[in-house]
């Protein structure tokens, strides 16, 4: 009996990829249970990280207009994508059309490490497919639709992955669960996801083949929205990921494993795009935020007003480290392999403004408050007994007010000083009837070198200072 | 248990394509063996129509260079092909750049349609896919890699079927079950075939779309050469093809199926490309030939002598009907759609020629001898009780010498014609010691409206013709 | 005083291409004015060749669609060439940019060479320029529009010279002296013609790099209609080019030179495109033909319905040839540099025509009689006291009746003969009251080995033939 | 006689650009000598203006790799040019096949005029054809060599032109007067200049069109070096620019006008590209510079440490202004017509520091001294009364020490402040045996808006400054 039913019986062997799962609690494997899987300890780098760097790399960088949505919205009826193509491309043309001309012809991995590296970012995650389902890598179940087959004829997650490392830089895969146009999704998707052929056939056995050939430290998925978790076998992935998996000990992946299970489940929560809550949160997550304000792809027509400030993205930075989140600081390389000299420009702003600051975030932990009760542009981290005032504006007459810090202070001694500057710095308290606050008088400002936001510096050596690291699993 | 030795049990539906297949004899299907198929009876109007078109199509209708074997051919060092690329490409040109320029806008599938109607086939067979894997069709199972999404930005399968049907030709399908570079593939075979991901998720999956959506009465397997029939699933889709599929009663398919198949199985044998063994065959067979002698697919860089003259088309043709196959002449279109004003001059001839002469062709059945046994361009078919002698050459002094025929003519009064001409032909028995031959007398020459080979036709009403059609089951 | 009331002088050398003219009849210089010109004697080899290849390349090769006046038909709001480009390209593509891709990477000068050589053609005439102003050698007028400089990067015009010399065929070249497009043409025309910047500075001086480079012994000059030869200085150039050029004493010239100069003046009369009299004329003549019925420049959209048939191209040729016309056969090769198989083949038969009946085309003259005044397919041409018959049919019964001829017959012994077959052919005079008429008996046609039209020598060793060479001047 | 010793005779009327010019100074007419058009008094508002805007655009926009020198470079054997050649392009690809690709689409000239006017320069000079030789209008004299004709298919400078006048800045013309590859040049070039059939035919002619369809008011010649005044017929065109042309009254002309012209005559002088002489000047001058440090033209291979900071832009302006000179600032567009964001970013940084100090350089002149004599980073303008200290620097201890400005506080009483800032700063005289010092007290940095550079104004109303001016004639 050969086609019984019509269903067939297929034998999927995943070149050894998966050898005999225990799933009992007992053998230290976990199960492919969220229950189970959310008792995994955070990898201990990620949080001490902070610092990512997204890109967002695919043929949508080549007409680079609008936005990485660019497809979606042309097909779905954008004007101005409709209208792009109109003024633009013969009638004809396709979406698959453009990847001759994703052409990478700059792309220099090595340039790009070091960018990101003076950027003070510590890991870097690359989209290997977005929602396009253009495969950034050879993909053996992408034949022609890949990096190597049409466009830049390479392997740009690979040539990108061996650079970061060189580096010393953590280095991570997007991957966009669904793909729009797919036929094999959009069978499933009509079969209201009662078959799984796409995810069967594609989807883990793309994710295992990037897991094998990239080792990536982080697998932050995506484009799972219309499906659940069962039709993603998301759980079961995770449970491969963590017990056999080649990177089972360090790996770290997102929350986006289908409906409801974002901000639920998964080593980090990101909630929502540019999810910043300015508020504590009870698990590790991760900011994942976009330079160009408007889009994660680049775009070509565009305007600076678009493009955050560094003083922007410093105090993006600053309330999301502040709160116990991670930052993603997304950018757009362009089709010819390039990064924006805008973005190169931020990111090393920021690499400055780190290289005095850097204490106060990395390896930092979110303190007792997060934002100064009294005075709104300031934020609070630390590391042991140390706490870091990070004041987003020059305070007035160079006095800083805080009302939060009062009991670092009161009946205490501690060492007030400004990151970059040795000058100790004066400070009284005030009290009145409502209120106690602190004072701390800055230093001059022409002796400064540091731009964009200050930091106070609380040490305190007496204070047993409450690590606030337990709150993530 | 989930992933239970690395091995995944996969449920796959073909959207109910597969209906429970009974597979006994007795319900009247067939068996997914040999033994089973073999039986089948051939579908009488493949035997009757004699003669088809065959078109290359593909992506290497872009570069046009060499043949239709271009990638392979370039990847593996052959010289012209990298030469060409060298001087026409950047170096990092890939075969897949060339599928933008695929544009076919001068497709007009009703022109094609009217000139193989014209040229007198009865029959027509597109590559759906070479062996380059790109489907002319919008695969499911190929995203990206079709010619609705890159290239001509339509379904050339399915708009030369509506437009060959309107014509009321048969329409089948040629497809490669190879796929040169696919590395779901490459994998397999690296495995020396003892994994099917290819074939089960890719190759069975495709070929039953095709069948579905276009209900091809003819399905030209090809690429098998590799692999055994059990690897490619040969016998278990020709058993759904006869017992399951919408064309079940009329398709028919060749006998490309894997190692050591070729001409020993299939309903009809294709033994070799441009197979004329020029004896009578014992199972019915097909001569696909190339009106380019040294491609198949468009070449740019050609001769005219290149090309088969009408006359060798017409020498190779009767050569062919006379010994029991049909014959399938190829011809490739241009990558912007058209067809060839050489091959379009060829069909025409073609055409005029069968006008004339076709009662000798269609529904004839190979006679007692195939090749006259003195003169050696005269070709023998058949028709229930008439004979014809197709003579390739016009005979010197206007007289044709026959010695098969004689027992035509020897105590019988046979009406003897040239087609197209009404005028009776004189005819005389010349005996002598070794043979005897008979002499027929052609009509002057300037009375003649036919060219390049003409036919006698040899009526005898009180002869028990024996049919050779017995000969395929 | 430089520029004195709006005028510059402007004192223009053509690198020493122009030495004293004497003008004066008493030292053999031809004065420019047509009185002058129109006494040179036509060169001889010219009206001997009979047969030359008109080859139409150009910018518009690469949309090669509709004709070679796709730009301006395009731009004067053609209906197909608007729809044309609104399929195929953005809005804002313009002809220009076409160029680029006008490649002519199969050129090979010497193949096309061959094939104009084998089929019987003795001179070879090359659109250095066409309405589109763009060059074809690296015009040093004609910056960055020129094939070498965008698109072939080659010197079309020079290479080609140079493989039909090689074949000893001549090689002459057309010119177009206006430019739809070009400003300076443009703002000639707007002041109504008087003023002459266009031709002073750019029309002049190219054609004589032209001859000055390539030593062209034809000067096919189009697109004078719109403005008198005064404004194109004809006289004086045709004069330099008589006198002074490389080519004084074997160029010729046709006639298109301004308004009413047509068909008036010039070594050879073209009076119109595809001019076809079937009257003798009293001044040598051409009929520039073109294979492909509705275009010039090669057209990818086309029927071979379109094309001419061999049998109507030497209709054509033997009309024209007994008129005392040179037929000039067009085609249009590809923009990747290709003759399309189609134009190989009509002008190899051609070829093969000519090789048995050249004889009665080349370095013949007009017969007293063209066409027989009872057998309308009978055109006739002679040589010395040698008269051919070429008949475009093959008389019913084999026999053909000439009126026209009676006088070769009729009291003389001439010798009566097939060319290509060597058996002599009986005749016969038969009167009646009208009028007498010769009946020449056809040999069979299966002996025969030309197709097509058959030449009918009649050789009288004792006729005083009138030689009509007289007639050109 | 026609063509006399091989000279033309050409009467070539520009359209009635000139009318009868006087040459006599009596009627107030400028001679095309250098004698009398060093006479011109610059007109006013390009001194007051200070600030303006270089553009270089061109077909070098769209390979866009080294700079706008590409094409010579790769010609000339550069090895970068080469090699990104044959990595990118076919061997056959040429310059001018680049061309097609500039597209221009996000062209919109009013946003571009927008970042202009917000920079804070007053006018904007757009190369309308660099030594490439594409004119970036529809050229009457460069046939399908602009961007009207391929490419664009827009009239960029009539286009840019409208827009900037829209904002009420003004317009100015770079031209080059050489084209590396005309050939026209080149035979010009080859003959030692004697011949200069490029010079009458094309350039002037061009210049005229130029300065007749969009009347700028700069002229930046360039491209002059290689051949003597006389040869480009410098005095003529500027004489015709100063007595006839629509721009007569306000237009200003640079130096480079042949060889040993630069720097010598001219409304104002160039001398070098990035002249920066840091002394005063005798006659009025312009600092053309460039943001990317290492191109004119856009380039996409670059890094950010190519790009030079706001800091270094206003330093370089501020030496500029200082000493007399005015300052281009040079930008590339790309390909797609887009103004880089990182050059919109130091140009709204610009504008942001104009804003506030502004009046210490429009309409300045310099001043006594230019740069302070014991601190080098003062640089020193003046307008009527009042002296701008502009400290490029932020002084140590918040307190300038001045040497060169004592003058204008000993013994007096000016009013000194910050620009930007309210506060009247305080000041004391400090002297030594050596020297006289004038000490400044700084405001609180930290009430500074102003960033990168500080101005402080000095006003005395009882001085009587001596104007500058009268330097430039």
């Amino acid at each position: 009996m050969i086609f019984s039913s019509g269903i067939f019986l297929i034998l999927l062997i995943f070149d050894g990829a998966f050898s005999t799962p225990a799933i009992s609690k007992s053998d230290g494997k976990y199960a492919p249970t969220w229950e189970s899987l959310d008792k995994r300890p955070l990898p201990k780098w990620y949080d001490e990280a902070k610092i990512g760097i997204f890109l967002h790399w695919g043929v949508y960088s080549v007409p680079s207009f609008g936005s990485e949505w660019f497809w979606a919205n042309w097909k779905n009826g954008g004007k101005p994508e409709k209208e792009f193509m109109r003024q633009n491309y013969p009638p004809g043309f396709t979406y698959q059309d453009f990847a001759k001309d994703f052409t990478a012809e700059f792309f220099t991995p090595t340039d790009w490490a070091a960018i990101f590296q003076k950027s003070g970012a510590k890991y870097v995650i690359l989209t290997s497919k977005h929602h396009e389902g253009y495969a950034l890598w050879p993909s053996k179940y992408s034949f022609s639709w890949n990096a190597k087959d049409v466009g830049p004829n390479r392997d740009l997650v690979g040539d990108l992955a061996a650079a970061v490392h060189s580096k010393n830089l953590k280095f991570g895969l997007y991957y966009s669960l669904f793909e729009w146009f797919n036929p094999l999704y959009q069978a499933d998707a009509k079969a209201n996801f009662k078959t799984n052929n796409f995810v069967v056939n594609k989807i883990i056995p793309e994710m295992v083949e990037l897991v094998q050939n990239y080792t990536p430290e982080v697998i932050w998925s995506d484009g799972d929205w219309d499906a659940n978790d069962t039709y993603w076998k998301a759980t079961e992935f995770l449970a491969w990921l963590y017990n056999e998996s080649p990177v089972k000990d360090t790996v770290i992946a997102n929350d986006r494993w289908g409906v409801a299970i974002r901000c639920q489940h998964g080593d980090f929560y990101t909630c929502a795009d540019r999810y910043n809550p300015k508020v504590l949160q009870n698990h590790k997550w991760e900011n994942a935020m976009t330079l160009d304000k408007v889009s994660w792809g680049y775009r070509r027509y565009n305007y600076i007003t678009d493009i955050m400030t560094t003083a922007e993205l410093i105090t993006t930075l600053t309330e999301t480290i502040s709160c116990g989140g991670n930052i993603l600081i997304n950018i757009g390389p362009t089709h010819d392999g390039r990064i924006d000299l805008i973005f190169q420009e931020r990111l090393l702003d920021l690499g400055k403004w780190l290289s005095i600051n850097g204490k106060a975030i990395y390896k930092s932990t979110p303190w007792k408050h997060q934002n100064d009760g009294i005075t709104d542009y300031v934020w609070y981290t630390s590391k042991n007994a140390t706490v870091f005032a990070i004041s987003l504006e020059w305070p007035k007459n160079n006095t800083l007010k805080l009302e939060s810090a009062v009991e670092l202070f009161e009946n205490k001694r501690p060492i007030v000083t400004m990151l970059g500057n040795l000058e100790k710095l004066k400070w009284s308290i005030n009290k009145n009837r409502i209120s106690k606050t602190v004072r701390i008088q800055f230093p001059n400002k022409a002796t400064v070198a540091c731009d964009w936001a200050w930091v106070i510096q609380i040490e305190n050596p007496t204070l047993v200072h409450v690590v606030q690291n337990s709150v993530y699993n």
